[in-house]
């Protein structure tokens, strides 16, 4: 996909459904943005998958929904208070405000990875290589400071720092405060994983390229413990089962490729992080960072057993012994999951005498799975009767507008994988034409079998 | 159900993994609760019920995501920021800190009904009746003064009035400043639907009732527009929809009611408002509020056309005229319609020599479909062929310690409708035992035909 086409796609998620500009009517709300109608039934089909590879089918894993407010202490312990925060620097001539990481990214066309780089060694490379403001052109940076990117607010009636607290920049703390609840009212033994989708917030300083990095996002997060020891190997498991899982919703492998970090990008506690990344083909960058799967060792139990002074432990049902577990954790965001989908199913195809649009989606995260159609305005009380008789098992669609052929581009551009046409002759045979998306092929399929033909089409 | 059940309820939901304190080892964060493994597999069936009547099933409907971050011109225009507060008073003497009109449902036994009385009522019949501090019994209270609820935070770097945002305090303007979007994009012909499931903050001074009414929360809301003169037919249809869902779903008739709001207590754009209300039978109050059912007349998009100097009119196609739609609220709380399903399942049966305590959940929300068990550890792995064979269909779970008795007690305890038994038998004749929850009726089915079964019997 050419960097044409990553805009392409962009816009036409715009135009047709998919994500609107968030309070777009007031001039929107820097970064926001709101999933439409055909948007939101991609995004709850991609959460679903998640959860049924990840937690559903998976008899080792269960679910939690932990709150977006917790106690301060939490982020205090996992080190967002004290260290997660963005390396700022200003323009002194226009005013303008920059991550110094990101300067030295986009300057060196990705060849420079400052992620773990400390502000002194930023603030070298960007003098030594007199790099110029994006902006104005000058080279006349104020010096790095940190940022730190979690959102505040106060709850309660007084605003003072005693009752500060924040919007959770990860879901991850969510499942590592709770450990010892879900281990207890389970009774789970390891290796056993705690997973959760929802949303979490950063103050980012330059989000941009469209959902890829936005300030309010959505995370699939799953905290796999296991015995210390055995980390390793699960690891090794969880990066193969994750780039599984987006083959298995539809990328292409080729777009896809796991980028190892190296000892200089490696958290000090971790033994192992790499990132998924897909070719979005946006602006400079040709990958992105998809889906990080990190080990990060007895790190966060270990924070949390300090700092809360509740025992994190878990005592072995064979050995007796008592030990922190260590956690493997694959984290994805659901927004940009959907970004790499859609640019993978992305095509304008040519014709004989046409061009169409069309999204090539796996049928279980497709928004609608069929589209039915009247042949006929004289049709329109049997077709409903094909909806109703859908809609019980399936998300579909109805359309009356237009001529059939128009009807059937419209469905492509959304990706509905089938579309259901009623005919005069189906009053006749009770069979109704089903249209395949991607091969145009025409099939004619009993009314009667109709829910038993798509149920099989959508199996993931 | 007594007072005493209400907290025999929440105490089993504490004890069984459905719910635990948010940030528990940390000593929790006032009124914050995390969903546990249960719990969210409870919920999400919730959210699904409602997604699959309101959006899937009906034409008419279509669902979307809005972002929490809006920007604060919407919250002006909605008339949130200028008045959704709520009226604060102190005791002079202990500093305690009270909703006034709290005080005077309390102080009446729920008699009265102060949600439409001004500042200079409440303060009146408080005065009046020497309504005494619930805390010290004193009575010197200061005047009434208004307490916006909404959660500020800040956007970019710089923390100053410019950069204010707020939580959302309710998913519905989403819908109503996307009422364009939608409608151009879906080309939807009046009456339509835009429902959406999102979490909301309120920032309240009194929350409680335990999941009841908590600052974050997560709602069910749809906006359905309709013809300005067809809006009190919609508004019925709604106000039945709602009663009829929460019966499907389980939920005893005899255990809701419809509560009218009386001139008084309506809004002065409103031509109609009800609450479906539950026997939650907490405290004081017998009746909470579960489900509001407004019709909202024209005033949500005239505010922000207004505000916006955006276009909200919709052109109507037979007769070309122009006017803007009326519009029909029904928005319901998913843990108040959790907690009402959680009451009402709730039951401790006396058996013949026994008692258990069974959630007699509809099927269809119930957390597990199934759980499989294994008679003895010589069949543990037939029993997971069995789980795998199961758990690409249904949330299901699988239990193998202790005797059969307490592992159907468990999974009563928790709703699962069928608990299936694999046994040496099974070996032979291909079949499992599978024992219904409510019934307790044990019946052999083949293995082969065990999806069908749980197919069937979940139906919704």
């Amino acid at each position: 996909m050419s960097e044409k086409n990553f805009d392409t796609v962009v816009a036409h998620m715009k135009n047709s459904g998919f994500v609107f500009q968030g309070s777009e009517i007031y001039g929107g709300l820097s970064n926001t943005w709101d999933f439409g109608p055909i948007g939101i039934e991609l995004k709850n089909n991609i959460k679903n998958a998640w959860w049924k590879k990840f937690i559903q089918e998976d008899p080792n894993n269960v679910g939690i929904q932990s709150a977006i407010l917790m106690n301060p202490e939490v982020w205090v312990a996992s080190g967002h208070v004290g260290g997660f925060s963005d390396p700022l620097m200003d323009c002194k001539k226009c005013k303008s405000r920059f991550r110094a990481d990101q300067l030295i990214e986009n300057f060196s066309n990705g060849e420079e990875n400052p992620s773990g780089w400390s502000k002194e060694q930023m603030k070298s490379y960007i003098d030594d290589n007199k790099i110029a403001c994006p902006n104005c052109g000058a080279h006349d940076f104020t010096d790095i400071r940190e940022f730190n990117l979690m959102f505040k607010t106060f709850q309660g009636v007084v605003e003072d720092s005693k009752n500060t607290i924040y919007l959770r920049p990860e879901t991850a703390q969510g499942m590592f405060v709770n450990f010892k609840n879900v281990q207890r009212t389970m009774r789970k033994k390891l290796p056993f994983g705690i997973g959760q989708i929802g949303k979490s917030f950063r103050n980012e300083i330059t989000p941009g390229n469209f959902i890829f990095r936005t300030r309010e996002f959505e995370q699939m997060e799953m905290e796999f413990f296991v015995k210390p020891g055995e980390d390793l190997k699960w690891y090794e498991y969880y990066k193969e089962f994750c780039m599984n899982f987006l083959v298995s919703i539809g990328i292409n492998r080729d777009n896809l490729r796991l980028r190892e970090h190296d000892q200089e990008e490696l958290s000090h506690y971790s033994k192992g992080t790499c990132d998924i990344e897909y070719k979005y083909s946006f602006a400079k960058a040709q990958w992105g960072e998809l889906w990080g799967i990190a080990d990060r060792t007895d790190f966060d139990l270990k924070a949390h057993q300090d700092a809360s002074k509740k025992s994190l432990e878990y005592q072995d049902p064979q050995t007796n012994e008592k030990y922190i577990p260590y956690c493997i954790e694959p984290a994805v965001g659901v927004e940009r999951m959907m970004l790499a989908v859609m640019c993978d199913a992305y095509e304008v195809e040519e014709l004989e005498n046409d061009t169409r649009t069309v999204l090539h989606l796996h049928p279980y995260i497709a928004p609608y799975k069929a589209c039915v159609l009247p042949l006929r305005k004289e049709l329109v009380e049997e077709s409903k009767e094909i909806f109703a008789q859908l809609a019980g098992d399936f998300t579909i669609t109805y359309d009356e507008a237009g001529s059939i052929g128009k009807r059937y581009r419209r469905q492509d551009e959304i990706g509905t994988p089938f579309c259901i046409t009623y005919d005069f002759d189906s009053r006749d045979d009770k069979c109704v034409t089903v249209r395949d998306r991607d091969t145009m092929d025409q099939t004619r399929v009993k009314i009667t079998e109709l829910n038993d033909f798509i149920k099989e089409k959508v199996k993931f």
